[in-house]
């Protein structure tokens, strides 16, 4: 008897105490299918799910929602075309497609998280992991090659700064995801005195206003928002590390998604 | 007898409905206060409200809110040191500040919108505003020249794109302020057969990976997201010539924040 797609979740939820409320739950598919191969990414794209019918993966685990949005959005797709042509090759795939969204942050740490700063190789450099962020005390360099190094290690083309980035930076704050914002970026730099935020995305008039009165005010701060994407891909590939290990006699495919945002 | 400060509020609300729940306040100041001049700016930063006192304008008028956050953020704030020193300057200043965003988007047209398309000189090419979105069909250029047309136009020094801009656009949604996201920005693509979505800022993980999606599926679309502030500015300045038609004894001043947010 094989490996169940009930299995692989039971064993991806089990270091999380079973959360009441929460996005993840297995989308399509059947709980009871034995997995072929599994496709782990940050979010199943229509290609993606092209791509594990490709190497027959039949069960795939995001981490993002797949109809482009956190929560179901029937309203907005109904009559959608590319949600209907999605959909379909979802079904006649018989694909399992498992969302992991919540728990893979509840993991202590959170996953997604370590992922990030070992892809950015400042593991020896974490002072303290928080519920919504991680500190950071790296060896001091300025703003410019802090973002140098980071879209070096990600492969990315560009990252979004605010503030002076000539400052010298030694405490930074870590944000994965859409925790850019204001109520979780902004107390970083008071209760934890960092320099430099590292952020996914967040709202523009949240932290990015806030670093703009800090520095009138004498007080230079800096962010680096590198992309939702980006702060989280490294977590899925980690992830994807250590399905591996857990399930060495099935085949793990991570595949990161192209850039998709670009500055011009 | 002069004009009070609540005589310019009851001008700023007077063509809209009374709205009963709305960000919209006099946050700071005395509404009976004589007006002096006027400051009209997207957000009252530290440096508008120093700017407002170094010119004589003890109103100002900001479309987003100044701490930080669209709505109150006290809990967030608590102990802040750049909170605190803004909050003493606009205490010791004596300047009223109203806040006018919900009031302004439900003008008919909504002004902001209008602003943007003036300021881009597409006011002959509207079809139709939507509640939350304008439709316009201009004549056909490719994604890079908008790109191009729009940068220099806005004067931003650059702005974010998904999907292929070698794309032949006819037909274009625009949506103000933080409208990317998928519940406003998706149906724009079906609904109103657009080829490309100019706004402010949303969610990475919606319109985009919609655009993603939908050009594996021969179905190519694109997107620009110029900024927030980019997106708004022009009507908040746009508001400020008409407050000097209705209030031509008063000196309106509108001050346009620093380009933030650069790509690098």
């Amino acid at each position: 008897m094989g490996i169940k797609v009930t299995d692989v979740v039971k064993q991806l939820e089990s270091p999380v105490e079973n959360m009441e409320s929460t996005v993840d739950s297995l989308l399509f598919g059947n709980g009871d299918d034995e997995v072929n191969g599994i496709l782990v990414t940050f979010v199943a794209s229509h290609f993606a799910i092209e791509h594990a019918k490709k190497i027959g993966a039949n069960m795939i685990i995001t981490h993002e929602g797949i109809f482009y949005s956190h929560n179901q959005n029937d309203k907005v797709l109904k009559n959608n075309e590319v949600y209907a042509e999605k959909l379909e090759l979802i079904k006649n795939s018989g694909i399992a497609i498992y969302r992991f969204h919540d728990y893979i942050h509840k993991y202590t740490p959170d996953l997604i998280t370590e992922g990030l700063i070992q892809r950015l190789e400042w593991d020896g450099y974490l002072e303290r992991h928080n519920h919504t962020s991680s500190i950071l005390a790296i060896p001091p360099m300025s703003g410019e090659k802090i973002v140098a190094y980071v879209k070096e290690k990600l492969s990315i083309p560009f990252v979004r700064v605010v503030g002076d980035l000539s400052l010298e930076c030694a405490r930074i704050g870590l944000t994965v995801g859409f925790r850019g914002g204001g109520e979780t970026a902004i107390p970083l730099f008071e209760k934890e005195n960092v320099d430099l935020i590292i952020t996914g995305e967040g709202q523009e008039w949240e932290t990015p206003e806030y670093i703009r009165d800090a520095g009138v005010q004498g007080k230079k701060k800096g962010l680096i928002m590198i992309g939702h994407a980006a702060s989280e891909e490294p977590g899925m590939e980690y992830l994807a590390e250590k399905l591996k290990s857990y399930f060495p006699a099935i085949q793990t495919t991570f595949l990161s998604n192209e850039n998709l945002i670009h500055a011009k």
